[in-house]
């Protein structure tokens, strides 16, 4: 079959793979229709990680089943299903707690894994044209039959909970305002998400035109960093407290305002002064204890200057990680089936398999207003 | 009235100074009869707060209503009652919402005010024969009439909750791992909390043998960081996984296991490798936002180095700052008046007011057992 | 002054009373300017519960502060402010939890007290020109000078955070689907704040068409009961299931659908019906433990027939009891200021105070369209 | 092999059934050490369900693997381990969300499933040599090898997390007051579960003397309801308030204090006058829609007379169901483990499976101390 695979430092290519098979009696094969290219993928392709050429990409996937291990009880082939990024067994004591992100079981001496991503263990990933599914009962989630949605349903593998793990962890509640910092398609899934939750006022920082557009147009209140220190403009608009909230979308290639240059933890530090006493982060945006291409010797082992004592001072929590995309996947499928969501609107391209690696390199560049590219490998 | 007046750096005396009156009809004025001293005093007493000579000192206050202001309901002269430390006005939102120790009132331009304590707000301490306390039937928490368990309501005023605070920061529930960094008085009552909400196995890290022997007694398993890195031990007992969860019972002026040093974030990343994915921490340690005595310029402003790609990676959550008092004082009270809970155990000293020079002074060395005093002025 | 004082059952009348004064250092005297009738004021009018001739109405109060006590901190004359309907002192152990329904000092030998209604404690209500505030800093919220949004901000004295209450009760989630029983201005209140914090779908149960129109408008699906079985209706449309939580917006004065009569329980038992296997039901309509006109000698104790062995298979939970409305009003009251949520949608009239005695009729016997009306004392 | 098999009203008999085998890729067959009857156990017995002769009884099975199915991933022949009661899958909708008690794919039709239980499946108890365990990886939960603490890890299988549970929906905290109704084993286990939790007093309301013996040894207060009315018993010693929380561990087969006959709701009801306003109640004292045995028409489908107008005019919350084991096991494993619970107290008999005839007669009846028996069939 015909799959994206990793050739090295922003190289991909789309050749001939080995057709994934039924190893375990748990496992299905998924016929893919619909996977996306995300943002931490950008990590691998720019050699920003220890990825190997070789790897498969794809963790946002959805399709049909085409083939069922013997021990599979709820699923069948025909079936449209979409896999949370995680891979997860269901049993270990961190996915019965719901912590899905973390499974114990499917890559051993890890808590976590995922698909087509390096370290997060053997499993291929989806821009491929099949998908071996482990523990598919559980790792499965349902669709209704037909195409309906598709673009909409596939962000429920990552960007949709991602951002909504961020108003999660912040414990984001009805009335409370809530600061955003990125708006890329994380960044935007977090300020609708937070809408979604009944936010009264949700402020999104960024600098990229179309992204504060894009903001605006969901009912979040742009905040261009460039125009002038955005706490000082959220301040503006919260009676000069600040937010009762805070999400980080941006992570740890965040760049600085002043020297435009990478500073892993402005983001985290803007929060720490935009964010109210009392009030609450949620951290989904990526950092890593190890990157090779950080700023500084500190950065490069994941270790940040961060404004501790102001945190404690004003009593912040702060969630971060992964999302457990199983903890709310069933929920936010539900929201797009009754038409109350449309996540959709992060999607700027929809492609064929063939066209990935244009649509790297240009997603990477961000040029051509590539901001969230669906590749169709059946289309 | 005799008050403990701070003179300056290492310096503190017993005066005469001007008896509290009623200023407000919601005062009360109260008798002390018993008023600990906190290792927080001991920032100011070192010199290494902005405190200014003049200051009264006193923020764990326990003793019998004198008089009270025209607008007392709930408070007659006469009652036994115990101060949160936080002074809190009970009606604004932070107070509404349970965070007392951010109160928007009682002290303009910050959130949350202290008794005795530099910038947080004009409220004089209680290490004095009478304090004035303002929105008394708010900040006064009724206790049985008589003598019994007083040095054990005292530490209601603030260890004994703040202890149980990292516990809730951390959300510490029944069956789970706990290890707490730091064997003081916080420390001891954080752990002695967590086995109170039902902990399986709390680690208590210092390597003071007084300390560490206190932990033992209550049933908590003692880690001598001397011995050899505290977080290999603990992993060595929770099946080389690490603790549930956490608590940072040191705060910034933590000392390196290997040079002996300063190093503020020693006992936050510390905690970062020694609690498990998905786990928890509880900071309820001090860290400031302006420290003139620390080790580099950084620290200095409050910016710490902290091992935030390992946290995130761990999907961790933290929950930081000073306790909501009143959230928890009238539970942890009724454990102590039902003879569940027993927190006198860490008090060392029992002495008259006049002695508070000397107190500070061994308290401030660690000598001769000085780990908790509780002065007595009216004894 | 005018207020509306209660002479009998069926009989209301705008009368000369005396002027409310400050009677304690933290009351404040409000120049009402909006004060809406409730449901439970039919109760007392209907002659269906204990209320002695004399009593004047009124709990959902708004207008601008006229007088201060001495202890008042945070109110000024002239400030506008909306007044929770539960009097509440701010400091005893349940207010200080957040229960300010159920206040133990307001109302000696009861847990809750209330402005104008029958056993709520000596508290006269605000349909009148001008009301005493007790616990001025605690029980008055402040609102943005003017006059915008007085219709919607006056519902936030009672009847919108009653309705978010219900779905707060049953933990409405996102995502969730959700039927409230009763299309009242409470069952509108319960629904329109499923929807803001984000359910994927809501029935209204009702019969009269004016009300399913209305529910409708606000996004909510109309479940019109006397179509057929509403359990059967609702199961259709969430696949066979049930919804997956309740709220009970009806009361102890429902009726049978088949019988045309009281039938206190029917609603309760219909939503054990309709709710799915761990399902949750928030109570917030009313039931009381005396009803002298209830239609058996059980119900007339507040016994009723409950199916407690289904509520149990199917492993329900309920919350129940009035609403602690300052839990919730400064979010409910930012949501009106920012323009995303207008509950005045339910708001049917609009009259001088002089009417209200023909309000109360026709509303009552639920005519020319009386659903919800708004007095103005001073329009 | 040898089973327990029913054979009709108080008749059950050991006779030889066939062998369990690997049904399906996920099985495995455990070889039983332990297995305890329990209280609901005898519904059956008595006749007073449904159940059909040939039914094997035994749901709190505990025992070592002795085959596995070919997907079994974490569970190797030799394991020791303990399974919940409910038979669950551990993908669908609920146990994904923690609800394994409410399993939607073992017991199709129904939600929930359960070993050796009436309407609870197709699954054969354990009270045999061997049991066939379903998806077994998510069913079985591993244990420490060797004999120790056998007759406390028995009890994980259902009374200890059941106890638990009580207290967890009454949402038990520290420093709390809770009323437990019914000292029996489930009773006994919601009182050390209180007191495991931090409650500051812990009633225990019957009326057997061994019962009350028990609740004292283990830091619980013996209320005998045969001395006087037990509302007024626990209000005199909590203020006269009445508890925080209150859990109800008798059920539908309560006996009415005045009339000694089965008055289903007496408990509910007492509790309701028990437990103060703002209060919850955990009810996992079991209740059914259809009980033919009932004394009354009413009660016979599952519809009580229920103190709904006090229950509301409180505040209260309740919550019901079977507990979800799968959610506390782990948990409470621990504490066994690290000696800090030992649940084992309540076991009043061990004997070898040959006498489960004599032991369902006597336990039956009450008689020579029979309050919990554990069976060893291979000892």
């Amino acid at each position: 079959m015909k799959a994206v695979v990793y050739k090295g430092p922003f190289q991909v290519a789309v050749e001939e793979v080995e057709d994934p098979r039924i190893e375990h009696p748990n496992d299905v094969i998924v016929r893919i229709t619909s996977t996306a290219i995300c943002g931490s993928d950008l990590h691998m392709y720019e050699g920003r990680t220890a990825a190997e050429p070789g790897i498969v990409f794809g963790h946002e996937n959805l399709g049909i089943v085409d083939q069922c291990g013997d021990g599979v009880t709820s699923i069948k082939k025909g079936d449209r299903v979409v896999m949370p990024f995680n891979v997860a067994c269901g049993f270990c004591k961190n996915c019965a707690a719901g912590y899905t992100a973390f499974c114990l079981t499917v890559n051993p001496g890890f808590a976590g894994g995922a698909y087509g991503y390096v370290a997060m263990g053997p499993y291929r990933g989806g821009q491929a044209e099949y998908l071996r599914v482990p523990f598919a009962d559980f790792n499965c989630t349902k669709l209704p039959p037909g195409t309906e949605h598709e673009t909409d349903f596939v962000l429920l593998a990552d960007i949709f909970p991602t951002g909504y793990h961020g108003c999660e962890l912040a414990n984001v509640s009805p009335g409370e305002t809530v600061a955003v910092y990125g708006g890329g398609p994380v960044g935007q899934m977090a300020a609708y998400s937070a809408l979604l939750r009944g936010a009264s006022k949700v402020f999104v920082v960024d600098r990229v035109p179309e992204r504060l557009q894009k903001a605006e147009q969901i009912g979040a209140i742009p905040i261009n960093f460039e125009d002038s220190d955005p706490v000082e403009q959220i301040k503006a608009q919260t009676n000069g407290e600040g937010s009762d909230k805070g999400v980080d979308a941006v992570g740890y290639q965040a760049q600085s305002r002043q020297s435009g240059r990478e500073e892993p933890a402005v983001v985290l530090n803007s929060l720490v002064q935009t964010v109210r006493p009392t009030g609450a982060l949620g951290v989904p945006g990526l950092y890593v204890p190890a990157d090779p291409g950080a700023p500084d010797e500190h950065a490069k082992q994941g270790m940040l200057l961060v404004a501790v004592g102001k945190l404690f001072e004003k009593g912040m929590r702060m969630g971060t990680g992964q999302t457990n995309v199983k903890r709310y996947i069933n929920r936010l499928r539900d929201l797009i089936i009754e038409g109350r969501a449309k996540p959709s609107f992060v999607v700027s391209h929809e492609l064929p398999l063939e066209q990935a690696p244009e649509a790297y390199e240009k997603f990477d560049k961000r040029i051509e207003g590539y901001t969230k590219v669906v590749l169709h490998p059946h289309a």
